[in-house]
């Protein structure tokens, strides 16, 4: 399933270790058949953008891209001119095994920062992945595992539009915040798709679903969200309709990141309602979803909403205007504070769901926002101790 | 030692709990004996002010206050009228004992959010309080305790100057992050100083301490810095030396909040040098301290440099102009990341000790700014997941 869902796609999977490494596969190619090549990008706003993120965002730059590569395990970030030169290589590699030129294949690291790659193994997993090339569910499976770093699941989506399909897959479970999160996501349609469809509505859909969530408050050097359409179906999509399966796709695969968020034990949405205008009801929104005091009352199942208004207040007005008196705050349906006041007792909460509600009404306008995140646990301080990424 | 360090200045504490409450002293009166009332502050600019602070800052708002009265366990914020009521009683009742208008008492709150104060165990505290005024330094470190809530330790400073003192006291260790933090603050002195220096004088002082420290990026609503003048010396100090003194005052008690931060094992100097100017200095440098992958990092004695770049990458060019292929992170003076890339090996840097000193240069420019925060522990979610706050 996932990338390979829609027609036109293959994927190919390998174990690209040095002598002695792990058994896990950790380098992905998948290869667009056409008839089309349309492909383009969404990348961190991170001023030290990773080597693959450089590279790929250059040659996207037309809107066309034949394949992907992507390894996980090192980002190949901070690497300076020779890590440049490795994502280079790699490209030129697996363009000779496809017939391509080197500009047409995109290429994706996820792992560790500041770290060249062992690029004979590298090298030596693209010939093997492109000898795996298949379009079966089972391929597509494969590329959804052979992405994660520290994700406990793979992540993947399929839909169905009039007449064409989309698949996707994401991976990401910490450093995860606006703009995008520490993630890699591939989504594929055999939609007929010109570049300049396929970047506004891929733009669109990462507006409302990738930069919406936040494990940590951590912004990533390798960021990158990518859509391929091969146009195998045929059908020239409603772009409305097209928008919609989008905008779903992202927000499922958000979702799922939020879900297997490192440590996590509570997915939390974060809703600001009744605000002046859309964009002060995410910043407040975000201001809440940072908060590392709140996450730690959540994961101890305290609706301690107090910790919710002390970071709603540090919003400037001049981003978000409302009146703290009359602020209403509800854990899961139960408004907790109202008025700025104490409401009704916390005590009716329950918070031994995974999934918590928390709804905050500014009572000044009729716009709203929603971010996921998750809470913080010990075990996201014992996975981020001791994992070097 | 501590507030009654400075000639002029009582303190008394008490047990203000309702009956069957706990055995600490949670309750403290500071009484300014003159000959002058200067009184000046500097608080939290979170939305939700709790009602002490609303009441405090409008008080001081010419300068002049005779008293302090400080509860800890209850903010009494997000409490509406009532809590305003409840703060002007308390202020009422002291000043009755006081010989003092009302207007001349602040109160300060610090604690749980939401909940309204058991008033007539503040009331009768206060009674207590007053009874139990001394200027010994007995009183000044029962007062430096009674102020405490999460803190494991009190802190206090007290300093010479030419023919004057300065003494002070604070409270906090967690919710700490600019501006302010999840603070009570109070400095004393028995120089000669009239509310307009004192303000100025203050203000700088807060700039380069208080504001320059975050344990968990969370800003709270009852951050109250107070500086009281008795004048008791006689001596109308250099104001130059008198702004060292307080910079050294806020700065030294600011560096124990951090070394007694929630559950932290290791303080955080983060030192952006080679910026354009200070204001990109601090963002980068707030940025960095605000990372939990990093502070998680710490934790586990990683030298993560790749957590360093990545958070420094979220500065917006704006703020902080660099070239990140000239950036170089240096952990405890082994420059791990050199010119954007991989430096010394990360294997030389020793995290054991508690202190540890992160120095990035920008090679852009030749201002420089540094911000304290702490490890991100267990013991921090533990704390946190369990105190309602």
């Amino acid at each position: 399933m996932s990338v390979t869902y829609a027609a036109g796609f293959q994927a190919g999977t390998a174990k690209a270790h040095r002598t002695g490494g792990s058994e896990r596969k950790n380098l992905t190619m998948i290869v667009n058949q056409g008839p089309m090549d349309t492909a383009v990008g969404v990348f961190t706003p991170n001023r030290f953008r990773a080597a693959p993120v450089i590279w790929t965002e250059r040659i996207l730059t037309d809107g066309h891209a034949g394949a992907v590569v992507i390894n996980s395990g090192n980002a190949n970030a901070c690497t300076g001119q020779e890590g440049l030169e490795q994502t280079r290589n790699t490209a030129i590699k697996a363009a000779g095994l496809l017939g391509l030129e080197p500009e047409r294949v995109a290429i994706c690291s996820t792992g560790i920062i500041g770290h060249l790659l062992h690029l004979d193994a590298i090298l030596s997993g693209v010939d093997q992945a492109h000898a795996d090339l298949a379009g079966d569910d089972h391929a597509g499976a494969d590329a959804a595992k052979a992405i994660m770093t520290t994700d406990t699941t793979s992540k993947t989506v399929t839909l169905d539009g009039a007449g064409y399909r989309l698949g996707g897959m994401v991976k990401g479970s910490g450093m995860i915040a606006p703009q995008l999160a520490t993630m890699i996501c591939l989504i594929t349609t055999d939609a007929v798709l010109d570049p300049g469809q396929a970047r506004t509505a891929l733009r669109r859909a990462c507006d409302t679903s990738f930069n919406r969530i936040d494990v940590d408050g951590c912004m990533s050097t390798n960021d990158t969200v990518l859509l391929m359409a091969s146009g195998a179906s045929g059908v020239r999509p409603d772009m409305e309709e097209f928008q919609a399966l989008l905008d779903h796709a992202c927000s499922d695969l958000a979702r799922q990141i939020i879900g297997d968020g490192e440590g996590a034990h509570h997915q939390i949405r974060i809703r600001v309602q009744g605000a002046d205008d859309e964009y002060g009801a995410l910043a407040c929104a975000r201001a809440v979803a940072g908060s590392n005091l709140l996450k730690c009352a959540v994961a101890g199942n305290d609706p301690n909403w107090g910790r919710v208004v002390s970071s709603l207040g540090t919003v400037p007005e001049s981003e978000a205007a409302y009146d703290p008196a009359r602020v209403s705050v509800d854990f899961n349906g139960i408004r907790v504070c109202d008025g700025g006041k104490p409401g009704q007792d916390p005590d009716l909460v329950d918070l031994t769901l995974p999934e918590v509600h928390i709804d905050i009404d500014l009572h000044q306008g009729s716009a709203q926002a929603d971010v996921w995140t998750d809470d913080l646990t010990h075990d996201y301080v014992a996975i981020n101790a001791d994992y070097t990424s």
